[in-house]
């Protein structure tokens, strides 16, 4: 039986004051909860989504129908369990999931901010969090965990609310965007923009500039797959055993499922929020405010630290968790550092649990006894 | 001084019979040549170009006053020496800069082809290189060599006419295109197809996708890079030292050298010779007439082979390159493997030519030698 699971939206006490020096007026949150937050309100766990993630980690996605995006890690005998946690997962603020973000009615004139919606950062995400954290009563988190994006949520957490955290989980991310991975993220912004149907930003809800998303996510998507992967998936197989059309129709396999994973994002995420969040990972590296050194962001607090990379995953590939770990290290933190061996790619903080979740679930436990 | 270049068209003596089943009516073939044919005729060396390459490869471009794209290799005391060989290099069939394509016009109307143009191969482009060497009375090469799409040519140069080749040089290539190969070409196919000026293929001339097009390049542009060569050149450098826009203009300098890369491009390729080389690519698997076997590919003919492959490329990995290595050798062919280490990934076959014109340079005067 899935757990009770219930849905919220709060609009912030206050403005949200953000990296880029303006403030955002009084910003709606979307989240999920589930389990109960125990009297000491200290099981509370909140968990990150990924780029086009959201707050649904584990009940039924109400546009694709489809189960929690983490449902293999968030549930009764799960590693975040509602039995013994009081999970909370929320939409980053520039979401398109309930929270305040490009496609939201503007205040002012009720349309949809568009481009007028300031350029926010991962440290604007997760000090958005934070307040929500504080209108739900909530000073200090269990674990805050968070896989992709999520993880780099996590990581700034630490930097940004060290006392406030006594856990961090960060799975297959990384404490900065490389060149390559701005690279991939701008093709996916000029594809965006090149679609006519994008208006500068000023496209009418549900006419947004679908075809330019589509590839966007196409290309996204590649990155977040190995190549042994998509040769074991796909390999060179033709869609008609028959043989190849001679033209531009999805002959090969890859190519079908592909144009499915464009066609089918469309229908689950806003163009605009799509160039915010890249955005916002772009922008993102922890040693900003420390000329490079990544070990004196974590000077301060006693978290723990739970890292974990892949060793298929190409995006954020085990080499910038190792970077992680050494500045951890350095600064004289507890960190258990684990890279699984998954065929997935990056995708795998997603779909291979066995090993991940055997990690997360011991070194949660250590946390909760105090160890 | 650079070598004198002779640039002709010729308008090939028969149909091109095509792997769809249809004939190219009499296509038109556009070259360069350097270096004058021995009486002998053994001299003579096909370049083969790659993807968006042409037949300037030792001469300016005529759109972009560009040097040659390959005059690190050709030239007077370089490893294809005019004084010594008679080097041709002729646009593919299916490209845009003279050869036959979807732009040329079409024989019945004197419009464009667009997407009336037959699905070409490979093996395709390979038989009207054949065919022009028949009208430039040229039966056997001394070598034909290639990276990249060129080096594909190159292997399918043995396959296809066995008894015409003394050698084969392939660089930075694979005997397949992979489903990550696959993947990225369909993205940049289906960015073009999105553009709404693609109309369908049938575009006017000089008006086509401009930004779709872009788009494609961009993508495709960060496969032939490696992620240490674009952290070494661009890391995470702003353009403006000043700081972060906080918009989404090019913040970073890789995100503006990609956007000039997308857009520079247009002006010399054709959107629809874009899609059909690359559909060409993707259907290149050199074992499909052997079930998949590659040794049998190699059985016929007596040609030596240079495979080169480049440690960082992740397009067309050494693994590639070995597979071919393994199929050569368990052919009985005579076959000189290297992998060339460089920082350049795939694009190291056309800026890393130190070592690579070494091998290349060793290996040809060998061939000529007999040895």
């Amino acid at each position: 039986m899935p757990p009770p699971v219930t849905h919220r939206q709060l609009r912030l006490d206050a403005d949200l004051p953000l990296d880029c020096g303006q403030l955002l007026p009084r910003p709606v949150i979307a989240y999920e909860t589930l389990g109960t937050l125990n009297h000491a309100r200290s099981n509370a766990v909140l968990v990150c989504h990924a780029l086009t993630g959201d707050q649904y980690v584990a009940s039924t996605h109400p546009i694709t129908g489809k189960p929690g995006w983490w449902t293999r890690m968030v549930g009764t005998g799960k590693p975040l369990d509602p039995e013994r946690h009081f999970i909370i997962c929320s939409n980053v603020v520039g979401g398109c999931m309930g929270s305040e973000g490009p496609a939201s009615p503007h205040p002012d004139d009720g349309r949809p901010w568009g481009l007028r919606f300031p350029v926010i950062t991962i440290a604007d995400m997760v000090r958005a969090q934070a307040a929500l954290l504080d209108g739900l009563g909530i000073e200090t988190l269990l674990a805050v965990v968070g896989g992709s994006m999520g993880g780099m949520q996590a990581l700034q957490w630490a930097a940004s609310f060290p006392d406030r955290v006594r856990s961090v989980v960060a799975i297959a991310a990384a404490a900065r965007h490389s060149a390559q991975n701005i690279a991939f993220h701008e093709v996916g912004r000029q594809a965006i923009m090149a679609d006519p149907k994008w208006m500068g930003g000023a496209y009418p809800v549900g006419s947004g500039p679908a075809n330019g998303l589509a590839v966007a996510r196409m290309a996204a998507h590649i990155t977040y797959l190995s190549e042994a992967g998509l040769t074991a998936k796909f390999g060179r197989r033709l869609q008609d055993r028959s043989g190849k059309s001679f033209g531009f129709d999805a002959d090969f396999q890859v190519e079908s499922y592909l144009r499915h994973q464009g066609m089918s994002f469309v229908d689950r995420f806003d163009a605009n929020s799509y160039l915010y969040i890249t955005r916002a990972m772009d922008y993102f590296d922890l040693a900003d405010p420390f000329e490079g050194l990544l070990a004196p962001v974590f000077a301060k607090g006693k978290a723990r630290f739970c890292i974990v990379s892949f060793d298929s995953d190409w995006l954020y590939p085990t080499v910038e968790s190792r970077r992680i770990v050494q500045a951890l290290v350095a600064a004289g933190r507890h960190v258990s550092f684990v890279e699984l061996s998954s065929p997935f790619g990056h995708d795998a903080f997603l779909l291979d649990p066995p090993g991940l979740n055997g990690v997360v679930d011991g070194f949660l436990k250590a946390v909760e006894q105090g160890g």
